[in-house]
């Protein structure tokens, strides 16, 4: 006979999942544990706890109140990653401002999430003064400056970030209060239309700081333990560094903040440090590889997550020559964002290194909890043969619920019980997704689905090219067909020539690599390519710019 | 200005924290990974997730409905296993009979807890016989037999679970249902009283599944990582097997199941299977250091996590000289059960031998998201100087809400916001926890509170010693003075001398690791301790057998 089987008074018991409850354990384990930031400071997470119990004082102190935002526009700092536990820790919403956005989208973002104090580097006071006349009123700014001079703004200054510290109280009494109080948001910029904010809560953001550590748990391989080092090279004003530094506290490991990325100065404290868990995008992996100083920095136990856009084989190749433990992740905005890790299995340990770099340079495995799915627009789950293409949709516990005050663009990211990343994949007998285009640049020739990321991959191969991106063109026989922009190498300019690339191609067709039918039809060398604000490749700025060239 | 922050219909987007979600990626990612029962029986992760289909299915024919109990006595094997996924997967509560109970207090539970299905392993018949007309009505038994003949039984036998899963369909179409939904329930008994139920959710499997599992990544050293090979040895009616059977089925690692707990079975099984991590409590890790063919195994790659009781320096000493990496934990049945492990930090890795023992046999550092204090009567927390003792008491995402249809017991269990273990322990400025007593069994003499457990494990270095406890009894001028009972080894029952005992404790007074005034007055050589059914020291029954003797 059933009895009362559910606790309707959740949960006294339980606990609500609170950011506060990452941040107890590693103060009280690692006292000693350093944070650096950059050349100039170093410090504790003894220190980091008291610091962000001022911070929390400082803020209430300002006024702020749970259910107010306190935005940041920082370099990646030790301040940063004092903001992301006392601010949400308050009851208040951190909003990480995109510092690469123009200033007029950063106006928009600061208006949109109704930011009441934004703390802000000296350095980016020029934007908010050219856009102050316009901020929605009553915000109040906080200055953080490693420069120890206050600086000349026409900004009505209300403390300066160290200032406000030294004068408040280091309580670590924080309140409870409901895990589904909201904890970030930060703006997403696609290729189109505004930016749109996403938010996470405070169960979510526990939620995928665990799943994200099991996952970085599972083996000798890409893991992520109590002695490494970790430098995170993805900004944290972007989905939370991908939420890594929230794993690196709770581990209890010294993290490197290295503020502004210069590639060398990115080496140096690689070395310094000795630095051996990062995670960033290819290009920034692509510079550190071909700065000179690289040759005297011994990358042989550093690990690094890739993500942001596909990990290409031929970097993968230059990293693994270093001795890099490289691997691939994969996840949007919209999921906190960690969704797969291209993890080796343990038995893949014996294999060659060509068949681990398949592996590497794939999408990755699901994290554990992530249920995720390639579907056919019927919501039709596609087979694992790691040839027939879906939509990947998602469920876990730390996707975002929508987007901030935009119901329509919400109810299209989320249909049918799933989130629609608008990515298509394929996945192997193995479980390895792998993206092999965006939904809206999907190319459909003949009836076949062409993978644009898998023929840009291959093309990267070519020792002329640097930059390639495929795309479709209307074709009245075949539906579409394949275009492709080339950048050559600054040392191919003059020599790059269009026949000779297209005989390589066609090598890989004889090969048994690429389909006779997914040649291009046409090679175009180009100077650049479009990007977006975040460097990925805008298609759509593409289509419409050699539209008409191509048509002809 | 605050914008509506919390979503008050939690939370269609972030999805139920369920038990069905442990099970999905390791049975994708996985499915060739083998699950091994004893000498019977090699599966893989794709015949456990079919399995677990079937058996809830099975389960449903047989009329299984969400809030019914489905209770198994069993060995440790792959079918309760499949009973850890299969039954709260169906909205089921799964019932762990201990099977070590008397037969009446085995009757009391199955009532208690209102079971209405059975799985009993054929070796159980006779103890089902003995109580079966005292049985509630309405009860099925499913007969779990390993030998593939039907017994002569009088029990109403309603299938076998062989046939049962063959004549059942393999879906794997789980519903959705609350988080805090009763996931498993089992009884607990402390030296007094009848055995008290306690209860586990959904969410709280999950939580602890997660924190484990995030515990045991911390570092190379007592880690549990996807290449290890499981083979638990504290028995699966008991808090799940420390709820590790979860951990290792998300690493997806493989598992082995050993049935009954055979000294020479199970180091044959470490052997063959290359078993890797473990558990267990330390008179199983005595029985087998102790057993002839422990030096024919090889026990250097051998992780074990000591519970249960206290872990004695001496027995620590010899898994060390074997190479085994041992450590302690610490839990409650009522604490689901892990909320320390005794992981040596990074930087300890380069102590000596001494040194690292003194930290493998403590009670452990809080696992992270365990919010665990010591406290006062008054609930002032005690500082952190590895001196000063309070009560433990903790907070924790997987803690039971309290003892089934009890509420007697579950006000006491939880006061302050706070779960109160009973134990009484000091923690140290390095973070970690000692346990010196249990609270009912402490010992104050002069006004100084003396831990019975340190005194104890410093007899059990003395080679004539096989076990021994220390109890307090009253005493006009002290209080309190403590009294020790040691049962000496069988080689040196004849020849342990009482004086020479007593001098050799007073050398350690000598050497300034005792206090003069711990010294017991008085040494009592027994044949025996008095234990519960769990294997613990029951010194409340020491307490009432010596109080006579000693009041003399």
């Amino acid at each position: 006979m059933p009895t009362t089987l559910i606790d309707r008074t959740p949960s006294a018991y339980d606990g609500p999942l609170l950011i506060k409850n990452l941040l107890r354990s590693p103060v009280r384990q690692f006292p000693n544990q350093e944070i650096v930031y950059g050349d100039f400071k170093r410090q504790t997470y003894r220190d980091l706890g008291e610091r962000v119990g001022r911070l929390a004082s400082g803020l209430a102190r300002l006024g702020v109140q749970p259910g107010d935002t306190v935005a940041v526009m920082d370099w990646d700092s030790h301040r940063y990653l004092e903001c992301f536990f006392a601010v949400p820790m308050l009851g208040a919403v951190l909003h990480t401002i995109n510092i690469r956005l123009s200033a007029e989208q950063i106006l928009y973002t600061i208006n949109h999430a109704e930011d009441d104090v934004i703390l802000v580097n000296t350095e980016f006071l020029p934007i908010l003064e050219s856009i102050r006349d316009r901020i929605d009123p009553v915000k109040q700014f906080v200055l953080l400056d490693d420069a120890g001079q206050a600086p000349t703004t026409t900004l009505d200054i209300a403390d300066e970030y160290e200032a406000l510290l030294a004068a408040s109280d280091p309580h670590d009494d924080f309140p409870d209060f409901s895990e589904h109080t909201r904890a970030t948001t930060f703006y997403t910029t696609g290729t189109t239309g505004l930016p749109k904010g996403v938010y996470f809560s405070h169960r979510q953001l526990v939620m995928h700081t665990l799943g994200v550590l099991s996952a970085l748990a599972k083996t000798g391989q890409g893991s992520f333990h109590g002695d490494d080092v970790y430098l995170p090279i993805t900004p944290m004003f972007h989905v939370h560094a991908w939420g890594v530094p929230y794993v690196a506290t709770v581990l209890g490991v010294k993290q490197v903040y290295p503020g502004r990325y210069v590639p060398e100065r990115l080496l140096a404290l690689i070395a310094r440090e000795k630095v051996t868990f990062s995670h960033c995008v290819p290009a920034i992996l692509q510079m550190l590889l071909t700065h000179p100083s690289v040759d005297q920095t011994d990358l042989s136990r550093w690990k690094v997550i890739i993500g942001g856009a596909a990990l290409p084989r031929v970097l993968a190749q230059q990293a693994r020559a270093r001795g890099v433990d490289i691997f691939a992740g994969y996840g949007l905005s919209e999921t906190c964002p960690i969704l797969t890790l291209a993890h080796l299995k343990p038995h893949m340990l014996a294999w060659d290194e060509e068949r681990q770099l398949d592996i590497r340079c794939k999408t990755g495995l699901p994290v554990a909890w992530v249920d995720l799915r390639i579907v056919d627009e019927a919501m039709n789950e596609m087979p694992h043969d790691g040839k027939t293409p879906g939509e990947v949709v998602v469920r876990a516990p730390w996707l975002t619920q929508g987007y901030l005050k935009d119901p329509e663009n919400s109810e299209r990211l989320w249909r049918g019980g799933y989130l629609h990343t608008g990515d298509i994949g394929v996945i192997d007998e193995e479980g390895y997704l792998k993206i092999t285009d965006r939904l809206k640049d999907a190319i459909k020739t003949g009836g076949e689905w062409l993978s644009s990321l898998a023929l840009e991959d291959l093309i990267l191969q070519h020792p002329a090219v640097a930059e390639a991106a495929v795309i479709g063109i209307p074709d009245q026989k075949w539906g579409e067909r394949p275009v492709v922009l080339v950048v050559p190498k600054r040392d191919s300019l003059e020599s790059f020539a269009e026949r000779d690339f297209c005989d390589w191609l066609k090598g890989w067709v004889d090969q048994g690599t690429l389909s006779k039918w997914a040649i291009p039809d046409r090679v175009l060398v180009v100077d650049s390519l479009p990007k977006t604000s975040v460097g990925k490749l805008d298609k759509k700025v593409m289509r419409a710019q050699y539209q008409e060239l191509l048509s002809r």
